[in-house]
């Protein structure tokens, strides 16, 4: 029997419907912090630590330093390994991620500061913020590829038939990713949107996959600044949500050309930057603010 | 004209229905970071850069500094203000909040680590986040305050209802402060869950209502480990959501003595802890693991 936490938690519970109550079982997503290490021959320094769900956690933390700009690719990659400490108990090495590099020396992760400012620095407004992502590297996508509307309509039903967890503990957010063509090559799931996206990127990232400049990422809630952040750093141009986006996310998808849809469920969605990339049955012209 | 930027902000979008599509009008929730810095005579720090909706900034500020233990109470704080550095234009100063302490040095920061870890501590299951709550001074809240069902099942329509921006821009979260008669005190919106929540315990802070040990904390979306933790330091005992907690949230509740309730709509909800300060018509005896 392994130690190992699973993706959902059983508990008992006290169901209370009008004047009634029983107890019964129930299912929970799981959350647990994860802590993830960057390791060199002579070095290992921790870098972050985030509440995860349990369940595709190397490709969490590889997905996680691609945004962060620490891995560009696989070959960045010698290994990756739970924590073998024998001091700590079976559960807790599965909450600790080594990411042993090939580079020889720690980077500068002077980048890193912005989760937890540490100096006086100001201007830190929304534009600041795009201009970060500038400096970061980012440059304006490529155009391509063209979806069609009914590829888009069946996408929301495609990431939640494939969702398992959802439907049991309805506390999860699930990322997609999907070929132009509707395909679906890759979900996870996670208490934390952005988790669930830097699962999915990560996976692209050890599959040798990265730029995703011909996908699409469906999430299932709402897009805001971050999620828009990783789908640029991995070179994705087509961003759809079952939800709203904020206007941060919109404010990314126009400067860097990114095609941003919300509310898509059933046959409708809105479009919100970027419909080039949407063949429409009948033009909706630029949309533009 | 302020160039101050609103709660929500105006797009043109295009709307696809079927083969069909149109240009219209559209509200998002606005999204923008907020650098936080501390201040005390002869020293300025930044703490921390959050993404958030603009509004109740300085709630926001004194929220999320006492949830990290730096402010307990109104009497700590000297004044808050935004940022009056000339050079910067007027929407980067609404995006800077400054808090200037009472105390004559800055607080030992240590703790703030966490959220960015860079010591190489193994150690962080599940366990060791409960642990580092009651090391950081969290002990079992008191008995108290007891709750019919009638109140909850009128909470959720209350605090929608009081939620202006939610039903425009579908992109909001909420959370609002009850007492134990359902009468809503204070609610407050945000992109980020945990911002809401740091809103209102930051109102609480300032009206000198700490500890809010009679009150409600009801939530629009899932309750988290994160959510439980600012509850617990602010004295909360009793939390309610909408949707599903996770299996951290229920931890923290059945360790610290809290009731933690999910899935309230219409008339039903989950009880995932604390049972006792349910009057339920006919008891469901200790909920338990």
């Amino acid at each position: 029997m392994s130690a190992r936490a699973g993706s959902t938690t059983r508990v008992r519970i006290g169901q209370v419907e009008g004047d009634h109550s029983r107890e019964r079982s129930d299912h929970l997503a799981t959350e647990e912090p994860l802590e993830i290490r960057l390791a060199v021959p002579r070095a290992t320094r921790t870098l972050a630590i985030t509440m995860r769900t349990p369940g595709a956690d190397f490709e969490l933390a590889a997905g996680f330093l691609h945004g962060e700009g620490i891995l560009g690719s696989r070959s960045d990659v010698r290994e990756i390994r739970y924590c073998t400490d024998p001091e700590l108990d079976a559960v807790q090495q599965y909450n600790v991620v080594t990411v042993e590099l090939t580079a020889t020396e720690l980077p500068e992760l002077r980048g890193l500061d912005r989760h937890f400012f540490t100096s006086s620095a100001c201007g830190v407004c929304g534009k600041a913020s795009l201009d970060a992502l500038e400096l970061s590297g980012c440059g304006k996508l490529p155009a391509g590829p063209e979806v069609d509307t009914e590829t888009l309509y069946r996408l929301p039903e495609r990431l939640r038939s494939a969702q398992g967890l959802f439907e049991s503990t309805g506390g999860l957010h699930a990322a997609g990713l999907f070929t132009v063509e509707g395909e679906l090559l890759c979900v996870r799931e996670d208490v934390g949107r952005h988790n669930a996206v830097d699962k999915v990127v990560g996976w692209a990232l050890l599959e040798n996959r990265l730029p995703l400049s011909s996908l699409i990422l469906m999430v299932s809630g709402r897009s805001s600044y971050e999620i828009m952040q990783k789908a640029l750093v991995a070179g994705l141009p087509f961003v759809c949500s079952v939800s709203a986006p904020s206007s941060l996310a919109v404010d990314v998808a126009k400067k860097f050309g990114m095609t941003l849809i919300g509310f898509l469920r059933g046959e409708r969605f809105n479009v919100y930057a970027g419909s080039e990339r949407i063949l429409l049955p009948t033009p909706i012209g630029e949309v533009s603010r």
